[in-house]
């Protein structure tokens, strides 16, 4: 009798993460700016996960999976790869239980990427730029290290941690209309697919002057994607997993990543749409989130606005929550 | 019989101005960074005024004095003159009454600054870029309009408004060691000397563990500013006002001002020192802001934790709180 791996996650598994990783990360604010919601005609309530620790909401997802492990398997460490703010949050997550860390990143990653997974005590194994050389480098480290592993975003543990923060969001802000987020590998849109549709299915705290009919409306959730690698974009409107181009390039760096198997069906299933945006959108998105609200935030967690931009109309009217998803910039190459 | 104007400012003056302004003013956040405590060997405690309303604590001082003004003084409108945040203030503080500003600024002017002061509502009446011919442009036209002057920091309505960012500050984080805050014309550092003076004397809730007396121990008040024009430095160690070398020049816009007539007194007995930073310094903090907090800061909002980053021993195990001023800056012109 074989043992089928849990691949759903349920709006249980999000209270119970919520509860487990409680004491260990920030309950981030929620900001709002009168000159953007006068811009594209609607309110706009940002979660603001560039103050999360680390830097990004991957630090939710990290600490769920390495708080789950058993005491008697920490010696083993945790391993992933990554080339961005998963394996610093890993890094930090593994130390708040004593453990090492080990994060296989391609070795042309960013230099200050690199800085804080050591900053944060992981340990770094370079391998070759190529999807390939990772995918073996990692699977080699497994076999020889014992390591658990936590991917970035495949991964029950991880899907389930990064929903808490659009469960935050919407615990605070009623009668959302939309909750939108950045999507590269699915783990934040999922994990907010099945908060927006546990919680506002089930909320009886809906104002009676916005909702058509009495009792519960449900936040849509929208993933926002780079046009320049909208895989998640093509496979919602084909219904099936497409991946990425090899050469699909973005200056949304954290979102250079295909859909993933265990995130896409939760996508298809319960996301309202998947939003694109363009490079010149992002930057201008990005800028006037500096600008205006005074936050430095990595061109990835700009997405989202930048797909509002180029579609008011749909939103206009409509209380829409934003996921930034993260700060760490390398302020020597800011796109000005 | 002479009437002698007003020059004090108490801590009543302040508590009424918090009530005043409060339904126009955020309560801005206070936030805390585990990376530049553990640098600093200090607890450090930010006040966001970058998030402030036009993006910086010069909005408290005028729309205090704008909300003072009577009724029937309103529609000859208010008058400045200002080169930054101060003008923008009191153009959006004037609106909210439905009176009109009018702005003198040096036909140098930063164009981002312009375009906040007419976004915002106000008039703006260029000058040639000298001290002189600012002040005379200034007098003509408060003489030939009528309108309520509201200068950037040599008022008491001004004053009472800037201390009120430390007001909450102080009443939200007990036991501060010391507060820092920029110092140009010396509004928000005057104001938080009375703040603290009043408060932190009159505090009961001074912990036990940290006090070596019984009652209330004081809230230290510094000024910081930058080496490069440091007028306030050396007019506080001289004991008497020294004005700004026309020269003088520094990365931190916001403070090529010198101290105020009405500010400095307050200063000189009341702060316990002003401290100075480097450009390099300043430009390294404001990084450091960026990069670890994720805030948008502008050069001069950098300045106190610059003058910390000289010294960091006079603040060794110390908890800190430290006024970030502004967040306005061109994302054109970085200093990195």
């Amino acid at each position: 009798m074989s043992i089928t791996p849990r691949t759903t996650v349920d709006l249980s598994a999000l209270r119970q993460a919520a509860q487990r990783i409680a004491e260990h990360v920030h309950h981030t604010p929620i900001m709002t700016s009168r000159a953007l919601n006068a811009l594209l005609g609607a309110q706009l309530f940002f979660k603001c996960e560039n103050l999360q620790r680390t830097g990004a909401f991957k630090f939710r997802g990290a600490t769920n999976a390495v708080m789950m492990q058993s005491e008697d398997r920490l010696a083993a460490g945790f391993a992933t790869h990554s080339s961005g703010n998963h394996g610093a949050a890993l890094s930090l997550a593994a130390s708040l239980r004593g453990a090492c860390a080990t994060i296989v990143m391609p070795s042309n990653s960013n230099r200050a990427k690199m800085h804080a997974v050591r900053s944060y005590g992981g340990t770094i194994v370079e391998c070759e730029p190529t999807q390939v050389a990772r995918e073996e480098t990692f699977a080699r480290l497994v076999t020889s290290t014992g390591a658990e592993p936590v991917p970035p975003f495949d991964d029950v543990r991880v899907i389930a941690g990064q929903g808490t923060a659009a469960l935050e969001l919407l615990e605070s802000i009623a009668d959302l209309d939309a909750v939108l987020t950045p999507v590269g590998g699915g783990g934040l849109l999922s994990g907010t697919v099945i908060s927006a549709k546990s919680i506002t299915t089930k909320g009886a705290t809906k104002g009676a002057t916005k909702g058509a009919t009495k009792g519960a409306r449900q936040t849509d959730v929208y993933g926002a994607e780079p046009a320049a690698a909208d895989d998640t974009f093509r496979a919602f409107n084909a219904g099936e997993r497409i991946p990425l181009s090899a050469t699909a390039n973005t200056i949304a760096d954290g979102l250079r990543t295909s859909i993933g198997f265990i995130t896409f069906p939760i996508i298809r299933d319960g996301a309202a749409g998947v939003l694109t945006a363009s490079e010149a959108s992002i930057v201008s998105a990005m800028r006037m989130i500096f600008e205006q609200m005074k936050l430095a935030v990595e061109p990835s967690a700009a997405v989202p606005l930048a797909c509002m931009l180029e579609q008011p109309q749909r939103f206009a009217g409509k209380r829409v929550g934003l996921i930034i998803s993260g700060g760490n910039i390398d302020l020597e190459q800011l796109p000005w």
